[in-house]
């Protein structure tokens, strides 16, 4: 099967001009000048963009949680990354406490076996040093299970404690990992959350008020500080504040191996939200909260000039209609997480390109390029260059689209951008030259995405088929 | 008893000028041009600069710590104090753990009582709320303690978790004490001393490379941002390094009610001193350790601008003889601590004021008014005006002193200045108008000085006689 | 004549307690504690303020000025400055084009002689160094000038080229003065307005949209920068924006001597006060101009924490009624200036200390204490310490008073603060001893006002009568 | 003429991947996985970077100055750049005091004719507004002098005032031209090397000590403020210090328009440079000066993170043998200038990214594709994309290469770097497809080299031959 894209802008992390594209065997095999061959299937990409496929390298699909399961699947959440113009994703992988790390990867193995949709790879989710050992954890980047996430929130579930954190770090160094943290000072926070609940103070708003941005802040400068010491690189998720932000940027200005990414939602929703009547709000009940709006211009700035280096969508989706609902007395017991991996490129183009905040090559490289190098992806993935996979969106600049749960794909009841009108959207997307979407349909079945053994960091992915 | 100290140059915090003093019954009862009143011993102090006794902030005598207790107790720190120029000093009363807040303050006026020389106060350190309880130590402010003192650092030992700061530093705030934190990451540091013993590294110089300076900056922040959370003033002690500085630095720039202290020693020893040949290296092993000579420049621009606002001894002393050499073989169990309080005048008014890093003003500042006022003891104490108590050092600005254990009064046998000489030394110092030492010679006995209530945080401590 | 104030509360830059101070011969002789002494008169002062006279290092009074003569003579000024709470104040003499420096400080003391109602000191202006001799120049510290001003703006008129500004900075190293300048870029200036003008862009709005923040900050920058070449000392005049403040704070963090003021108008008139209707705007019409509100609580911060080191006036009045009106139709032709003496210290005390933003130790420092140091009147004057002329405001903190053009006593026949009502005012201000104004009445005659001839820069003016 | 090269590792801005490159009519036609294609010449570049060919946005060819003439013209000039690698530079053309700027274009033209031997385009030196007139400027983008360039040095000779810059940048700002500036405060630098030279300080040193890093500073920032209050883009050339860094990177964390470079020399060569016994500091005078030592390392920083974002030459070449010796007996009197054209690539390739201060992708961005999107030439030239030039360097990571005045292609007789020696090398450089050096040796004549019409800033330009 080959496929000539003709005609088309392609636009990479540095590049943007005009060419073909020609796709072998999954492969990009040519891009040239008016290229002369044969193809089984000629697109005409004239007035298009021809892009890499996004890369999300922070979802978490099928994933047991709040005392529910998220409400997408691998299936279900890979089919709604395909439509927003995901090819790749990287899902985070939870070690069982008392288990080995070796057998969360298992698992999660298991949820994504015969249901993707798209390429992937895992992280693994280091909530218990003791039960899983540090020798087990060190096989996992020969399973192509390179990064090691740790939560310094979520007390008594997925908390792990600074020598933990450093223990961890240092494996990291040693094993060729990288180091991710979701900083937030879970002790203190914990504290706050049981007083508001103890003084009756049980609505979703309450959410924000226990979880302050200083508390972020605090714990990004934490990890930094302690994986400098470790001498580890270090990825720090979710940022969502100036604190965080600043903290990260003190380290990189230090040239410090340390990066940031903030998501989706923290540039678009802010904490008002969750005043929102009746029960709206636990829509955007997720960790880090939703911030005070003066946070979004930052975020932004910083996007831009590379003190955060890429936009995530921490996918994590809960049904309003049941899930959100475990939590309607007590916002502590509603589940945390909303779903996001099919508005990224829409959002983002939208009111990043369009609106002028950052450029169309800055966009490729924060929704794919970053993600690609940094979690050992690149040049397999990430870009568009003869050898790589043949992930590709071809996208109409032009293209008017309304965001709304009744059309996206997530099994999510509801979307935290509902309403919202962008112009430019995906017109298809293919997964190594395979079309996923087209059209606003999908056309591939469940089983075409492939686990992905990712590169240590630092390394490169060699591409399936080269020169 | 009333003394005239005629034609002498007061030095204030912001004031210099000429004018003679008159003191009755403790207190300085005039200022004036060329005082006209009868007095019982006059002093002729033309030449001389007339300070306001220096207070220390931050010492450890007559404390049990790593296995031993401090060489100096409260009768020979103290008369080191006095020899200092030093007038009032707040000590720290350990909480016994399991035993209540005010059972360790009554075991510190016990070791006082009878023997002091200068007057004092005490800041509690927290070891454990469950122990004591928190009722009892918001009684304590009442009994003119105001001051919360905890450990992020010494595992096992003093150190108190995240969760204990913030219920302290929120009764800080309700009780109106001032909270003040020993900036570590005490987990991190006790990971890396038991993997420094297990791989046999021993000597002294692993103290500090076993307490890197990242690992204070951390903790510094995170006091910081969860005293903001807290809503409570702070009050950092022993600041040695750039990291902290900065972390201050930014928590002032935002008007948060934030202080920082450095220490004599921070000013002046680096960390090639514990490379030192044989066991001299133990001489300066104290928490925080000394630091590389790059930080020196950086304290002494933070004190000279006011991102540092005070400069402590951190006293807390051991001889070499018999104490220190606990851990003659593992650095871990060298006692940390040293002398300090005879010096600290001497040292920062030749090197500060004589090599022109800061000024006169400035030196009283940072060695008296500033203590004073943080810690409630303004203006009773902390400057040369009507109503204050007569505590008043006559500084020979050229005088010539060598500083020398063999002629120190602590109880310590060694001395971290050695040899160091300086021009300008105290000549005479006074307590409440009481002649403590004169030309080198000290002239008052055990239990002249006296327990002082401090006011609470942001309260004046009325002078004992007003106008 | 001798008087004694009891039992006030004594505020100095850093100390703040409650005595009785006894004055004779024009200086205060003693302070102390139930003072016991026959007194001319006694004032009871319980429950007030004890200050020091205000100083305010920046006015034009009897300024020939855009062809007009300011309001305000030295009689008609000085006696506003009184009531205002303060006593001494700092003139800009001009030197006239191809005059020497000297006639131009002659000139200035023709103009004060007979007519002065509070003590004074001269700063030259200086506009032409070829007209005017350096020779000359370096003569006026001699008679007690000792600071020398150029402007950066006002093309054709005021404005000295960067070569000029270098040989001033050079001179006043050499001649211990201190450099003062007005920081902006009068080249760029000059040419907006002329295009503004030019477009039939007239109204007063035009005022600040042709002189930008931006042109502020570059001349501050560029006057900082040169004045280190040149290695003296630098003071910035009538700081309006955080450019401004930026580059004074990067040169202070260098520990560079360089210093700046604001004036009271910049911290409470926006730049929406040039939009008022009818030619109202023309009130606010001086230079640099009024700027966006989101600067007045950046130099809040910066007067707190010392990045800018005094508050002036900057009092240059003219009247709405025939003074003001030469720029109707123009606004390049209106007279720059406004009145202010008289309300600093209302609107400072009420806005500052009573709201929280500054302390009361600060707002003596402000507005007296650092005036002092800076331009060679300390001890004499900006403090209450004995030997130091008794130049004493009895302020009332709870007095209320409404600001207003119809009860000042500047010759200007509007206010910029009209109708705003504060608590705390002056009760009692007296010069050297002298009572100028008590209960709102003026009780002392012309002539009571003494010129003084100023110390070098860094060097103590010391006491008429010392002890 | 086609060309094949085959398995080469191709580095762009961002990419880095394996892959073959196919050369037709002087452009880059394809780039595939295993091209199957016949070409006049396949060259095997197996273990071989695969470069943009390198661009340097500052180049003196040809140029009267300091009473003599540039020791190369274009001919030698441009050979020496294609043995460095460099296959387009873009050469200032001086208008001359009183002519037109088209006038100055056509000089220019007249010089490169005939003798090209690579690609190249022009700036505009802007002497003279009035001579040359503004309606004239305005058409010099039409013809693809799309810059125009502003010096704040050489008083009399090149200087121009603030108010022609402001105009000048409005005009950029109109017409789509990029301004540039050379920032250094000439008046004032005028009066310190006037007055060097009366004091009879006259050799090389005091080229440096007359022009202090404060006066780069500032006139760095004041441009930038002129050019924000004009709104214009601004291109900061040959930035030596971190007080223009910080001009810059304020500016540009604003998110304004700013961009800087740095040259090679300033990454090397110190001011001790100047000390070098004899006349031999004259080697390294030119302006801005070399700078203290320190500065080094804030250099490779910035351009390591974007506050700097290319790396030119400078390159303006004067003998030593009967040029630089004008200035034997006076610094003044030594043309101001070195060669560099042919180092460039080999000191940052082997300093910068072998040593790891920068990485590959940013050295290719640094020297090649962001002078080419700053000025207008991408994606013609600056990354190797189907329909751009085909003017590459194929580099051999490990050819070891001594630089010396001896082999180098530059007219100077003497290289600041002589000696010094290498890993890595171009092994051959094409201009469009055609071999200009090849294994050390040039096989390519004078003439080849074209004329670029430059697009307007933030333009494309469009390939040659396009899809």
């Amino acid at each position: 099967m080959s496929v000539l894209i003709e005609g088309g802008r392609i636009i990479t992390a540095a590049d943007d001009y005009v060419a073909d594209v020609f796709i072998e065997d999954e492969t990009i095999t040519q891009i040239g000048v008016a290229l002369d061959v044969a193809a089984d299937r000629v697109i005409d990409a004239s007035g298009k963009y021809v892009l890499p496929g996004c890369i999300d390298p922070h979802t978490h699909f099928d994933m047991p949680f709040g005392g529910t399961i998220t409400a997408d699947d691998f299936q279900s959440g890979q089919t709604s990354c395909a439509f927003g113009g995901t090819t790749c994703h990287i899902d985070f992988a939870n070690q069982t406490r008392g288990k080995s790390f070796s057998s969360g990867i298992e698992d999660w193995h298991a949820k994504a076996d015969g249901k993707a949709m798209i390429d992937y790879g895992f992280h693994i989710i280091v909530v218990d040093v003791d039960g899983g050992t540090l020798e087990d954890l060190a096989t996992l980047p020969d399973q192509g299970v390179t990064s090691y996430k740790m939560l310094m929130a979520y007390k008594n579930v997925l908390l792990v404690d600074d020598q933990t954190l450093f223990r961890v770090m240092e494996l990291a160094r040693d094993t060729g990992a990288l180091a991710m943290i979701h900083g937030e000072n879970g002790e203190v926070i914990d504290l706050l959350v049981r007083r508001a609940v103890e003084q009756g103070n049980l609505d979703p708003s309450w959410h924000a008020k226990t979880r302050p941005a200083e508390l972020e802040g605090e714990a990004t400068n934490r990890a930094i500080q302690i994986a400098h010491v470790a001498g580890c690189p270090l990825y720090v998720v979710h940022v969502t504040c100036e604190e965080s932000v600043d903290a990260i940027a003190r380290a990189r200005a230090k040239n410090w191996p340390v990066w940031g990414e903030t998501c989706t939602q923290y540039l678009f929703v802010d904490d008002t939200y969750l005043d929102r009547p009746g029960f709206e709000g636990a829509k955007a009940v997720f960790s880090p909260p939703v911030r005070d709006k003066r946070n979004q211009p930052i975020l932004w700035d910083a996007v831009r000039d590379d003190r955060l280096s890429a936009i995530s969508t921490d996918h994590c989706s809960f049904r309003m209609s049941d899930q959100k609902t475990l939590g309607r007395d007590n916002f502590a017991l509603i589940p945390n997480g909303a779903p996001g991996v099919e508005d990224r490129l829409l959002m983002i183009h939208h009111f990043g390109v369009n609106e002028g905040r950052i450029s169309l090559n800055r966009m490729v490289e924060l929704l794919s390029t970053n993600a690609a190098k940094l979690f050992g992806l690149y040049p397999r993935k990430g870009t568009i260059a003869p050898g790589s996979d043949a992930d590709i969106v071809i996208f109409d600049p032009e293209k008017e689209h309304t965001i709304s749960a009744k059309t996206h794909h997530s099994a999510a009841d509801y979307n935290l951008y509902e309403g919202t009108t962008v112009t430019g959207a995906p017109e298809i997307v293919m997964l190594r030259g395979n079309v996923l979407v087209e059209d606003g349909e999908l056309v591939a079945s469940p089983g075409i995405g492939q686990f992905v053994k990712r590169a240590r960091f630092g390394e490169e992915l060699k591409p399936a088929r080269a020169t």
